[in-house]
C-alpha cells in the first residue's frame, strides 16, 4: 500500500466528484461559477475528502459512498480559504503558489464565491439523502454536525479568535483553542463523517473525531513551523507571513524545538487513536507523512 | 384581522425563537455572535418568516411549526445583506437607520458573521430534523430548496449579476432576471417552504412559490421607486442610492410611470395564485400593504 498513490487516488476522485456538483456555467452569472472552481482547482492534498472516504472505508463501506461528503468537505474548507485571505482578513495574495481568489476575480466575486461554497456542502448532502445514495438519518446527522463545526463553535470561532489576537500575545491555552477550532474543527469532521457514511456506532465516530483534532493540532503546529523554517518555492506563499501579519503563534510562544516536541506527541496520540480501527495503514502513514512534511 | 397586528405577531415569535437559535456569547469568540445578534435584531418587516408561517397556516399547520425555518430564512437574508453591505460590494454605511454590521464591527467580523448566518440555517433545519421537530423528509427537502434558491441560481447569482451590472445599462430582460434571483428567490423559498412544513402537494408548493416570485419583483420594482420618491428618514438610508452606486434599475430603464404600472400587474398576479388557498385575507392584504407602501 502507497499512502502518496492512495492519496492521489483520493484526490482523483474527489475533483471529479467536485466537477459534477459544481452548477453549470450557462448562464449570465458563470464568473462567481468560474471563481469558485478556480480555487477549488488550485489543488492542495485533499487531506479532508481522502480522510471522510479513508474512515469510510476502514468501517467497512465502499469509499465511493462518501464522495458526497467528501466534496462538501472540500468545498467548505476552500470557501474559508477564499474568504480568509480576503484584504480585510489575512490579505494573502497568493495561495498555493496561485494568486488568491480575490487576486484573481475581485473581492466582490470573491467573496460571493466563498459564499456559495460554504452553503452548497449542505445542499449537497441533502439531495444524497433525498436521492437515497446516504441513509436520511445520516444525512440529517451529517448536516447538523458540519454546521455545529463550521461555526461559530468551530472554523468560524476559529477564524474569530485569530483576528482578535492580531498584533497580541495571547496565552498557549488560547493559542490552543483556536487551533482546535480553527483547524481541528474540520479534520475532527471529515474523519467523523466517514463513520457517519458507514453506519459505524458513537464510540468509533467518538474515537475518529479525536483522531482528527489531534492530526489538526498537530497539522497547525507544522504549518507554523513551515511558516518559518520552509522553502517559499515548494510553500508557494512567502515565508514569515505569520510574523510580519502580527500573528503570535504556537512556536512563537514556545519555540521551535517545544513545539516539534509536541507535534510529535500529538501525532503519536492520533495515532494511537488509529488503533480501534482494522486495516489502517493508510491512516498511519499518512500521519506520518503529515508530521514529516517540509511544506 | 389586522394585517399589521398579525405581521407584529409573527415578528415577536421569531424575534424569540431567534435568540433561542443564536449560539450562546459565554465564549472568547462572542465578537462574532454579537455581530450576527445586532444585525438580526435590527429588525426590519421579518417578512419572510411571516411568509413561512402563514403559508404554513393556510396549508392546515400550526404556524409555529415552521418556526424553526422561518428563523433559518430571517438568518440567511440578514448574512445576505450584512455581505451586500460590504464597502467591496455595495459600501453601504447604514442599514435600516443604523449603522451597517461592518461599520458597528469591523469588516473582518462582519465576514465572519455573514458567514456564521448563511451555514446556520442548514443546521437549525437539519436538527429540527433530527429531533422531530419536523418530518426528516421535509428537512431535507428544505435544506436542498434553500441551497439551491440561495446559491449561484438564486440569490448570490442575483448579487453577482447585480455586481457586474454596475455602470452598466443591460436590457430590461436581465434586470427582471437579476431580481428574480437576488429578491424573488428567497420569498419564493418562503412560500413553499411554508406549504413543506405543512406536507402540502406539490402542486400547492409550486403555486405559493410562483406568488412569491411575482411578490418578490413587484416587491424590488417598489424599492426601485421608493429609492428616488421616498422620504429618507422612514426609509433609513440615503435616497437615490442606487444611482450613486451606479445601479440601472427597473425604474432607471422604464421610468417611475411604467415601474408603478408594472409592480400593480405583478400584485394582482400575485392575489390571483393566492386564490388556490383558504383563509387568505392575511396574505392578500399583506401583498397590497407592500404594494402601497411608502418607505
Amino acid at each position: 500500500m502507497d499512502v502518496k498513490e492512495r492519496l492521489a487516488d483520493y484526490a482523483e476522485m474527489t475533483a471529479e466528484a467536485l466537477e459534477k456538483y459544481l452548477p453549470q456555467t450557462d448562464c449570465l452569472q458563470k464568473r462567481v461559477i468560474e471563481a469558485a472552481r478556480y480555487s477549488l482547482s488550485a489543488g492542495g492534498k485533499r487531506l479532508r475528502p481522502a480522510l471522510v472516504m479513508e474512515f469510510c472505508r476502514v468501517c467497512g463501506e465502499e469509499p465511493e459512498t462518501a464522495l458526497p461528503v467528501a466534496c462538501a468537505i472540500e468545498m467548505l474548507h476552500t470557501f474559508s480559504l477564499i474568504h480568509d485571505d480576503l484584504p480585510c482578513m489575512d490579505d494573502d495574495d497568493l495561495r498555493r503558489g496561485k494568486p488568491s481568489c480575490h487576486k484573481a476575480f475581485g473581492e466582490d466575486i470573491a467573496v460571493l464565491a466563498g459564499d456559495a461554497l460554504a452553503m452548497l456542502p449542505y445542499q449537497i448532502i441533502a439531495e444524497a439523502g433525498l436521492r437515497r445514495a446516504l441513509p436520511k438519518d445520516a444525512a440529517l446527522k451529517l448536516i447538523s454536525l458540519l454546521g455545529e463545526l463550521s461555526g461559530v463553535r468551530g472554523m468560524i470561532g476559529g477564524q474569530t479568535l485569530d483576528l482578535q489576537n492580531e498584533g497580541r500575545k495571547p496565552d498557549v491555552p488560547i493559542i490552543l483553542e483556536m487551533y482546535r477550532m480553527k483547524t481541528g474543527a474540520l479534520l475532527e469532521f471529515s474523519c467523523r463523517a466517514g463513520c457517519i457514511v458507514a453506519g459505524a456506532g458513537a464510540d468509533k465516530q467518538l474515537v475518529a473525531g479525536s483522531f482528527g483534532q489531534r492530526l489538526g493540532l498537530a497539522f497547525q503546529i507544522i504549518d507554523d513551523i513551515l511558516d518559518i523554517t520552509a522553502d517559499e518555492k515548494l510553500l508557494g506563499k512567502p515565508v514569515g507571513s505569520d510574523l510580519e501579519e502580527g500573528k503570535y503563534t504556537y512556536v512563537a510562544a514556545v519555540g521551535l524545538e517545544k513545539a516539534r516536541e509536541r507535534a510529535a506527541v500529538l501525532t503519536a496520540q492520533a495515532r494511537e487513536a488509529l488503533a480501534e480501527f482494522p486495516d489502517n495503514e493508510f491512516l498511519l502513514e499518512l500521519t506520518e507523512m503529515l508530521l514529516n512534511r517540509v511544506y
